[in-house]
């Protein structure tokens, strides 16, 4: 199996890509991976590497990056060897089973869309994000890739959440609710509005709505939102984690009582944050399109982006993409809309 | 001065609004407050309040409530006799200085346009919530009054918004964000872009989009969203707090070691958790209408409801209405638009 890497997407490129790649290559022994980017930026990074590992690796050059502030349509069509291009070629042509990237999430969604297109009957991709949530994870969906969504979309995202959901965590009939500003019907707006009257007509485990206060219980096994909720959500949660960690770390540093209290709290600390650790959720698949494609979040180091390879290589295992394609198919979803 | 208490709306009603006009009484002492509601189901709780305090409390009787899965609009125009339409009467016609209400959020917003109008110059109203975020106070506005946006509410939003953190916390030139899915000026949609550049032309301290993940850093006084976004938001970092919270209660519980560590915690536990107390917020002012109105979370118990009562007298001893109908008359902020 081989996966191409984009060594240049993220802030910590191509150092963290490189040593993610080594970490998942030692993890995972049928793991081959295509490290794309300037080689000369990434060969210094692989000469340690023990051999074993270093055969499982390539690198391939490409002299140009797509940057979080370029348009993501534009770039993919015009910057024809930039390492994202580059790897969606790859994945295009066979070459590579899948991609990975912590670079552009825009530009991912774009990648997707044009080089690998979208699965027949789906309008729009989604980016899923498994939530390090309370009793199950939860599947947000979508966390950037429709930053607005109109009704089709949203029910598409529900029918693509609940066959992820099914396929890889074992959810026999998941649950679906929609992210709203309230649980009354009464609530949302006309998009959500619709939303809801197509998912509830359809045959899929229709919950209700879910408020913001409700996500982090684990209420569902699917919350769909479009990308622009979805991403504000995630992104405030790993602030407000962020932010709690370093209040700690410098009570910690200032004061004596909380450094004796650490050490007897240290396995209770590690036991409920564990429990929240989106670094272990694998990367956020692009559902909807002909490909194995995982983004990872840009501020990634090595393990969340070895945890990302490992995710695709298990999405590559399991024929993600060819089971949404038949099931999607098999159900005609659009069928009665 | 007499603030209108909507003592039936919220989960805890009437038992807690009644215990949390007795609180706001005793540290306030020019305050008298008119609890709204069930004569009935009021009186009990109120009889073994002492004197000095029970004398600037006076119940008004409304037999009917406004629950939160009415339609906000219709209920306010057909449910005359609920608490709180009749607390609305009272503030327009002179009699209360002010309402606060843990009751719906729309309703609230629904009796705050069309029982006291829209303040010249706006054209929705917004509700400000002061996250208790590092460094400084942020007002994220709306919250949850005006669901779906246009350009200019947006624009609104971020003047009143900008007049509310210079008359009450004193800030000179408060810095206004959007808030949007990313830093770039490609992201957001056709709604933010549009708001965007009304604000960059403005004399506001506009300094950019702001991320949810930058939120919880108190990187500006003012950020601005649509009522969707900010309500999702805020429950959802309620939502998080509460969780992070249970297990450690249950970690506390079950184990030895975090209950001796936990007595050498105790004080950066609560000087950490102390910063991000939403309780002391004094709640959600509803800019934009000709009144004091101050929705309070529905799930409040009585100390943030006196809260919301201490900082609805707060409003009213400063003239808010009148100051922010002042300064948008002044600046005519729709002029060049």
């Amino acid at each position: 199996m081989l996966i191409a890497l984009d060594a240049m997407g993220g802030d910590f490129a191509p150092e963290e890509p490189c040593h993610g790649a080594v970490l998942a290559c030692s993890k995972n022994p049928r793991l081959n991976i295509a490290l794309i980017g300037d080689k000369n930026k990434i060969e210094p990074f692989l000469e340690e590497v023990d051999s074993s590992i270093r055969s499982r690796l390539r690198i391939v050059h490409a002299d140009d990056v797509i940057n979080t502030e370029d348009s993501p349509s534009l770039s993919i069509r015009r910057k024809k060897n930039s390492s994202l291009v580059v790897g969606f070629e790859m994945v295009r042509s066979g070459e590579a089973d899948g991609i990975v990237s912590a670079g552009s999430t825009g530009a991912i969604a774009a990648g997707g869309v044009l080089l690998l297109s979208r699965i027949p009957g789906i309008d729009r991709p989604g980016f899923g994000a498994t939530l390090p949530v309370l009793n199950r994870p939860t599947l947000l969906m979508d966390v950037g890739a429709t930053v607005r969504c109109k009704p089709i979309n949203l029910y598409q995202f529900a029918h693509m959440g609940s066959i992820y959901m099914k396929l890889f965590q074992g959810v026999e009939k998941p649950s679906v609710r929609l992210l709203c500003n309230g649980e009354e019907v009464t609530k949302g707006d006309d998009v959500i509005t619709a939303a809801r009257e197509m998912i509830e007509t359809s045959d899929l485990n229709y919950q209700g709505y879910v408020e913001g206060s409700d996500l982090p219980k684990g209420v569902a096994d699917v919350v769909i939102c479009d990308g622009f909720s979805g991403n504000i959500l995630i992104k405030f949660g790993e602030g407000l984690g962020e932010l709690l960690k370093d209040q700690f770390k410098e009570e910690y540093a200032n004061h004596l009582l909380p450094k004796i209290g650490m050490l007897f709290m240290w396995p209770a600390m590690k036991r409920v944050l564990g429990r929240f650790d989106w670094e272990k959720a694998g990367g956020s698949p692009l559902l909807g399109v002909n490909g194995t494609v995982i983004k990872v979040h840009g501020r990634s180091k090595r393990n969340p982006i070895s945890f990302a390879l490992l995710g695709a290589a298990n999405f590559i295992d399991k024929n993600g993409v060819e089971r949404i394609r038949e099931e999607i198919a098999k159900e005609n979803i659009n069928d009665n809309i």
